[in-house]
């Protein structure tokens, strides 16, 4: 760390300019044209800093996924009556991309990470290990993290045609009208009894 | 046409020619990357006969959308009775992305559109003229479109999640489960009586 230019080691703050300098390559340039050379300069620090605060180009990518993606706040949605889930899950998550600023950041995530296979594979064991897991330890442990999952389709789902692909007329109907028209696809593959039928003669 | 070489312009080879070029191209290097001349190069022919049969190259990545997403096969699901329409939209779909070359192909063209604004929206109004809006005709009038919307939306998650993701144990579910797990979703926003409740109270 000889060489660093003007921003301290030990200073929080260069943490922070050095995720905002990340976070901002990643989503204009994408995950395989972001360097930590690149990085490092937009920060205004040695590149050796950046592999000291984040380990690897994975590693900042990571980062830069927690510091986009609002893991903690979907998460605090779990807490609560499990009849409720569906609920509260689909409030908090149409909430979370409402919020402009927000719902473009985690566009262009999203978009990083789908560019880049190896990115791609960073955001699916990070939406594993921290949203379909926890999610899946709240319900019966048969076909738990299938159910998780299935939630998670109908969410990604919504993200994609309302937020990225902005289709009419769903992207513009109101927050809680959606989320009371999605609440019982998430209760019944949460909790639902016949989620998991094993025919196929279905419903 | 005067440069041509090799191929005859009337030969419905030609075209054939071109589009597997087109859809090979667009799948590998990207829509920003693919150029007519480059796609002529490779198809043994002169551009302004990529030009002549697909207009420009909006009209030739529209041509490779068509010819890799089998949209007319979907589309045959929406015949029948509707009280059944979600568990066949279900099974149609499933069955069309569980054909791995197939399925490769549909996900390289998505990643393509995905990575350049102006593919989106070439695949966005395709997606709209020839699968939302014929999907809407079959259903009550009003909210006909949002309701299309919403089944496309488990449907794309689905899609994300174990094909393109492919995420365990979604991945591996066997495909006459999951079609009965979506199907009364699908039926739901497309038939039923309560999507589109107009209270936040929901549930």
């Amino acid at each position: 760390m000889t060489e660093e230019r003007g921003r301290r080691p030990g200073n929080p703050q260069t943490r922070d300019a050095i995720m905002e300098a990340a976070v901002g390559s990643f989503t204009a340039k994408g995950y395989a044209q972001t360097t930590i050379r690149g990085v490092a300069r937009t920060a205004g620090v040695d590149p050796a800093l950046v592999m000291h605060f984040f380990g690897s180009k994975d590693g900042l990518f990571a980062s830069a996924i927690r510091q986009s993606m609002p893991i903690e706040g979907l998460a605090a949605s779990f807490d609560g009556d499990l009849g409720d889930l569906g609920l509260r899950l689909a409030t908090r998550y149409l909430s979370l991309w409402d919020d402009p600023e927000r719902g473009a950041r985690m566009a262009a995530i999203l978009h990083a990470a789908a560019a880049t296979p190896a990115a791609a594979d960073l955001l699916k064991e990070l939406m594993r290990q921290e949203l379909v897991r926890p999610l899946a330890t709240l319900l019966e442990p048969e076909h738990a993290e299938s159910r998780a999952l299935l939630a998670a389709t109908q969410l990604i789902g919504v993200a994609m045609l309302r937020y990225v692909l902005r289709m009419e007329p769903l992207t513009s109907m109101p927050t809680d009208q959606l989320a009371a028209t999605i609440a019982p696809t998430l209760q019944r593959y949460l909790t639902g009894a016949d989620s998991f039928a094993t025919t196929g003669e279905g419903r």
